[in-house]
């Protein structure tokens, strides 16, 4: 998988910049899973990963389900260009609201997502609720955000983010007063 | 934690190849977390992190929970090997699936585990879906899958997958009609 | 983004100790998302990234959900001093607890997530499981593992984890008889 030969990763390394990583970084990464019928390339380059974070606020948006991969892509995707192969991690700096991975397509999944949310929740008189400070929509909201999770991590190849076809980023905003929402957003690859 | 020594990072990782790591590169990792009694090793070699990406195709599974680390591990079972430290990350592509760690021995614990998943998200006529053109089962999956997760980070150590003795990864399939799904699989390491 | 100029990656990173990574690695970091209005830096560092690993060992809690960033940031927040920009992966190598990211002020938000959880996961009678040999809480707890995950990625910024100011980490245990958990940290950064 890895040549033996004590190249000088270094030197190699040192010659190109992170934008445009040489062929024999792009073969490193697509055949660590090939089976090579051939000997390995006698120069291993390794270039050194890259690093890159931004904090991206969202403004409000309604209670329910929205994509918002437009927006991410808008905000990342001049940077994202810059890895061949690496992951993305989208962190939601809140309790109220989510981060999911769904349909990009119709709006109903969205909907739909949002009356199941509220159908599984319990809220209003009947809830059983001791955390009602906040209103009737703040504990339900706290429950949401860990069934659906505030974390991402998607993968990037060739400095696209890596989803299925019909995959989006969907922020759920559980709260019924509408609020801007941060987004730490950390890229890491090469 | 970190020598403050100004030594030659590079020349250091020049000298050896990734999949053997030299021991004062696992010292480095094992050592962070641990209270050194002794100085720090003169030399801190600082091996340049490797990363792999690879699609998967899991072959059709029946509406229900699956384990598929057996799958995972024939695929990227190699290459792990090559990792002393890092994290692979499954990444599904598909909004009507989803991917989980749950218990790897009693197969009844999946069944149950698809059966509270058919109860929690109403299907058919009681269900108040408004998506309903691709058949009864494609709302509720939607809706599982964001419940689950399409994706998963998990600890790499001395080459192995670190899930606790009973953790396996399901591939959890929601729609009654069995198709492949892709899986992007990322490692990252040292 | 980066930088054409030939320079030598690996001299730079070899004059500057791990834990104080120089000014222009600061800057690769923060301006790769901003639009430079002036030239790149002649000279751009590529800090090797580091890799950290330790197994966490928490003690037995009752049935419920804990907060525990306190503990957790005691086990590792020295060695995150160390780390600008990275993430950190949290694992537990179990699958009748979870962890979750949530309020971390008002202990009655812990309370009611725990009733939801018992709510909408039947146990004991009038359950449908067929997975009881463990004890009427072994199958429920098994559900709300995959309902919550087990693992958490945070963003790591300037040494600390980057969460939201009422986030906190929590372990929730699932089942009635406490017992010690294991939580494997990953910290990877510059």
């Amino acid at each position: 998988m890895q040549s033996s030969a004590t190249v000088s990763f270094s030197s190699a390394a040192a010659a190109v910049p992170f934008s445009k990583p040489p062929a024999s970084c792009l073969f490193r990464v697509k055949s660590i899973y090939t089976s090579s019928t051939t000997d390995p390339p006698s120069i291993m380059a390794a270039p050194i990963p890259k690093w890159a974070q931004k904090t991206i606020t969202l403004p409000p948006h309604n209670r329910g389900c929205h994509l918002i991969t437009p927006k991410i892509l808008k905000e990342i995707g001049q940077d994202l260009s810059g890895f061949k192969c690496g992951l993305a991690n989208l962190f939601l700096q809140h309790t109220s609201a989510s981060l999911t991975i769904n349909e990009n397509y119709d709006s109903d999944v969205r909907a739909d997502t949002e009356t199941f949310l509220n159908r599984v929740v319990p809220e209003g008189r009947s809830a059983p609720w001791k955390h009602t400070l906040e209103g009737p929509d703040d504990m339900p909201a706290h429950i949401k955000s860990s069934m659906f999770g505030c974390a991402l991590t998607i993968p990037i190849t060739d400095g696209q983010l890596n989803m299925g076809t019909w995959q989006g980023i969907w922020l759920c905003e559980h709260r019924d007063a509408p609020t801007a929402r941060k987004v730490v957003v950390t890229l890491n690859g090469i």
